[in-house]
């Protein structure tokens, strides 16, 4: 496979976090536009695990902005739930990439930090292969394309060859394919 | 056609507004969720101009939360832009409800208090009937079902049937059909 | 007085609009912290209306940061309330400026466009001269200060002295003192 | 001391996370009414240290909303700080309750998860007995009164009394009083 896209889907990486009272609207669930924010802090806790930041990426001159979002609300997260935001790559390449998102709440009898759990979560609960643990709330997906400093597109594996090599390699040694 | 649901595409209903300077992000644009906000305005307004409001409906025990939702991001939108957002039913059932949006920048040179304006928005660009005025930033869609207090998926037409007539009847009016 | 600031207390300048579902809270009242956003629209209108723009003052390399804010609550306003926000000046200086403000919710008969009702509200309701009009909800204040591109404290009549005269100039015209 | 208040200062209770991108604004820094949404974080999770959760006192039909606040902005928090709230009662009363926070930064070369951090805190930094660890961002505070589910003030040792005792044993038990 040429080293300048990846088509492989990667693993789900989870982020977890307690919902917050401002979150929520006068329904008593979490207003929708909410999910938005938390598909954000999943892609973004993401590349962190591969050893990159949001922040730095912008500090260099690239911007990942939204081109496209859909969701689907099958279930309201409430008030204090701990919720799980699972998200992988289904393309990552030089000048588009697209996420997906599943978002799920923990069983009520889960106590701890958020954080903790994020590393811990087969032990919290059992791993069924063909599913990520917890209630499905909320799915979807965002489409981005890279821009530089003047709001141009550009190709990532020319602007920041690195970084692309470096998330790339981080998505093969995950393996990739379901 | 049956009283109890209308396919008629409805008219684009436009309501306006400023950018507010919480809705911007460190990129200098508006936050990417904040549309979702722009199209519960948009169908909200909509709903008043046809002599309903979603508070009344809340109060009288009907519910309409958002199923699904999609977004495509064409252009920005900054601070302080004047943007009308353009909403119109293309699905008006018994049990769901398809919203149509578009958001748009009025020029800059357009000034004035954005109330009068969306009354007014032929004097202010000429309507080309193919297209609404204003430069395109924000499309999508919003999908709905009706539920009653007790979070159960309820028929409009049963529950509150004035309201039902009421809006099938004002769309009626509309013509409906472009 | 001396051209590089103004003590005197300004008139007030109300900008009214619908409270936002997105605005709310599981309590079913607008959460406490949206007052500060609409503390933000209140001062940016009231500098509209003396002719000049916050975003022409950000372009042209001047920001006026939030240095403290306070805010009392009476009584919540609720979703889809036509709430106005009265905002005045009590300090206009070339180093720091002091905002006050008022939320009232407008009768509940009150119908028509929230900007209409800005420049008519004295024929909407009748006005107290020692009370602004609608119910009382909010009160609070702002202080601010001048920072410069380079986020360092800045002087406003230097920074950008037109400015500074055309503000002051306005206040004075309002005859200020109450 | 009566049983009924408890006028000792409790200790500092710290809890971290990250600065969201959605709380930016185009300042490049977190919009500033951002901040009372991360007090409220510090209040709720000071509260289930205490072993109670602000969701069941709600259940129990109590709530606890703002009656005033008041915050001071010393220096601005950026997006993906690794921020921490220090939260402390300052008074708990039957009808009346105030806290107080410190919003720091902790350094940038701090790793790890906030969580973790949360109660790692002395590890991370050396502990200074006067000063809370990080550098101070924004200070303030926020008072509340106890109301029922009818919006109307109660006392909470008559209406949920063991909650009442436990949270005073609670903070006797840190000792309080700095």
């Amino acid at each position: 496979m040429s080293s300048r896209h990846s088509n492989l889907t990667s693993s789900w990486h989870p982020t977890s976090f307690r919902v917050r009272y401002q979150e929520t609207d006068q329904m008593g669930v979490v207003y929708h536009a909410n999910y938005l924010n938390w598909f954000e802090i999943g892609r973004t806790e993401m590349l962190r695990e591969l050893g990159f930041t949001y922040r730095e990426l912008e500090h260099s001159g690239v911007f990942l902005p939204v081109t496209s979002a859909d969701l689907q609300y099958k279930s309201p997260a409430r008030y204090d739930d701990l919720v799980v935001v699972f998200a992988r790559l289904t393309t990552f390449a030089a000048v588009r990439v697209v996420f997906e998102y599943e978002i799920r709440r923990l069983s009520q009898e889960v106590s701890g930090n958020p954080e903790e759990l994020s590393g811990n979560l087969e032990q919290t609960m059992p791993l069924d292969p063909y599913n990520n643990p917890g209630e499905l709330l909320v799915t979807g997906s965002t489409s981005h394309v890279w821009l530089n400093k003047n709001w141009k597109p550009t190709r990532l594996d020319r602007a920041l060859p690195e970084l692309f090599q470096g998330i790339t390699g981080a998505l093969r040694e995950e393996g990739g394919a379901l």
